[in-house]
């Protein structure tokens, strides 16, 4: 990829998809309007940080973010991203809690953007909740829904709703269990050791999909990415240090562990979730950026015993190999393309508002993210025939 | 009350508020502006009804189902109706299980309409979850979420959710206790027997208003009256039959026991919930309530051992001493006032959206609510002094 410049990059995609595309008959909008999907899915995920020290009242601090949650998310489908996930934290530097609450919100403020939790912390929930939260937003966005179920990076669910860490496993294999028995049929009778047994019991509403998509979120443990292979569900690997490419042989694995359980390999799908901003220049992007996600990745870094992080160490995870995804929209762009060839990734997802970047930088990351950077990506997959493969 | 016609009849509220009222200078209208209150709140709850038995998908009926409320509730604040409330049910024939997450959806449509659980059943829930949702949908909505905590009137969510419909009370007591905790500090510690304990753990995030209203939803049991007055929480009575006048006397009890446990007498608050319907003419209502109503309450009747019901039977409860609130905007409001003058209720809850109501039918009928009901009752209420009474 050069500098490249699609003619598309400043015109809204859903108008062209409706107004331009059937006389361009532009590959790619054609197997977006035969298939209604993309040959990458491209989007973003926060947690809905906030200062956990406001010297405003906490209240008022939680409304404006999530104001402003709700304006991304609006942005994002605007622009034509695929993908908006948020997560589930039980601290006071995050928002977000109740991440189908937050979405409902946004589901009616949108047409076509995809609203997914990233991640629900499925170990310390109750399945059949879950279930009925996600189902009355697939509902409330005609099908947009989705679930990323995971064990959690941070533990502190576990002793507010009252489970021990030491069964940290077992949680999460019978709870996903539950999960998958209850989107599969509408009454479930199911038992287990760490949830009450269902006895024929029907769980509603039902959802607008049929299955609801659930997708496992892991941090790169090859059991669990291999156990996600094996029950045939979509893998989202979260890559926020280190070099990304190393985690590419997981993908591998996940797609031998679904062949040796003969899952249908039709089903399989897998996302990379990684940090990373656009700005005009690669220079503001790294600067804007910076500041926040350093004073985030030092705060959990004290409570985890990382070491600190540091500018050079920073501008050297935005190099081509490292995990940081920071620049301009072209230099964004390559690297999404670059780390595709490895991963042949079916979703990318970019977590730019991390920490207290100022929300108006980040809508216009959004807005590039979606004007420049996606029409780079996608030209560039649907001249090498990603595009065909993906919609074939 | 005549035939009152105000001239405020058919104008949208809020407008008249902001542009007209400062020059009328009209003594609801203004205690409203002193004091952003009216003498009684007026507004609907409903259970979001669906068809058990679709022919369509399931998830079609639902969404649609949804799509409807969120237009119901955006009409009752566009009228200038106070409250909304939604229901929680684990069964076929209703759509809303996790209210506040479909409440969440008409946050950010709506500007000026408290909306509510009606109700959270409390007991088979964990509180932490509950708070955080309605904390979530209190910050989307800008301090107008509340919580309507009941026992719950039908018990499929026990088994599903793992309770013993024995530690009924138990279960309410332990977990309406940990909910207030919640609510008054940021970090709780906690015990009891039905629920893990929480040891010095901050809930988050936390909701926009200080404190988040949680009212106790009761059936006409009084010790369940009595504990809200002993608690000093506001209370919601459902009225579904007999004669409402007969539970008057349990808002006494309710003020006596806040009385005898040392609760502020301003703290209190007091909603009388029924069911009900508006349209233009009292022959149209009537006919149009009767078939949707009666076959809701027939077929709860058969779950539970209830004779079924009549067209008689509904006739002669909507009579003035009836349960029933039913007929022309004038009817209704002279109904609503009566009772008012019986309960000194600040809330009147009317569920119009039961069983399979045409969504057309209910639209008219919060149109007519809104417009014609609620004002001649608001001028009536501020003529009595009720007004200068509620704004003292």
């Amino acid at each position: 990829m050069g500098q490249a410049s699609s003619p598309i990059n400043f015109i809204e995609r859903s108008v062209l998809e409706f107004v331009i595309a059937p006389h361009l008959g532009h590959p790619y909008l054609q197997s977006k309007d035969f298939n209604g999907m993309h040959a990458m899915e491209l989007g973003l995920y926060t947690f809905a940080d906030v200062n956990p020290n406001p010297s405003r009242s906490k209240g008022a601090e939680g409304a404006e973010r999530l104001k402003h949650l709700i304006e991304e998310i609006e942005l994002a489908d605007q622009v034509g991203l695929d993908v908006f996930g948020l997560g589930e934290h039980h601290r006071p530097d995050y928002a977000a809690s109740a991440p189908a609450v937050a979405l409902a919100a946004a589901a009616v403020k949108t047409k076509n953007i995809r609203l997914t939790s990233a991640v629900t912390v499925l170990s310390s929930d109750d399945p059949v909740r879950v279930f009925q939260q996600f189902s009355t937003l697939d509902l409330l966005s005609n099908g947009r829904a989705e679930i990323m179920a995971g064990r959690g990076s941070f533990i502190e669910s576990f002793p507010l709703f009252g489970y021990n860490l030491e069964d940290y496993d077992q949680l999460f294999e019978e709870k996903l269990d539950l999960l998958l028995a209850l989107r599969d049929s509408e009454a479930v009778t199911w038992s287990g050791e760490m949830r009450p047994a269902i006895n024929g019991r029907g769980v509603y509403p039902r959802p607008f999909q049929d299955p609801l998509p659930v997708w496992i979120a892991v941090g790169g443990t090859p059991q669990s990415v291999a156990r996600a292979g094996a029950l045939g569900l979509p893998v989202a690997l979260a890559i926020i240090g280190g070099e990304p490419h190393r985690f590419a042989p997981l993908f591998d694995l996940y797609r031998e562990a679904a062949r040796r359980a003969g899952q249908d390999q039709a089903k399989l799908k897998t996302s990379i979730n990684v940090h990373g901003f656009v700005a005009d220049t690669t220079d503001a992007a790294a600067d804007q950026f910076y500041g926040p996600q350093a004073e985030v990745m030092n705060r959990i870094g004290r409570e985890r015993g990382w070491g600190p992080t540091s500018r050079p160490h920073f501008d050297a995870s935005r190099g081509p190999k490292g995990a940081l995804f920071v620049g301009d929209p072209e230099v964004v762009a390559e690297k999404i393309i670059a780390h595709h060839k490895l991963f042949k990734n079916d979703r990318f997802l970019l977590q730019m508002a991390i920490g207290l970047m100022p929300h108006d930088q980040i809508m216009r990351g959004i807005e590039l993210y979606g004007t420049k950077v996606a029409p780079i990506v996608r030209k560039a997959l649907t001249e090498s025939g990603e595009g065909a493969k993906a919609s074939a």
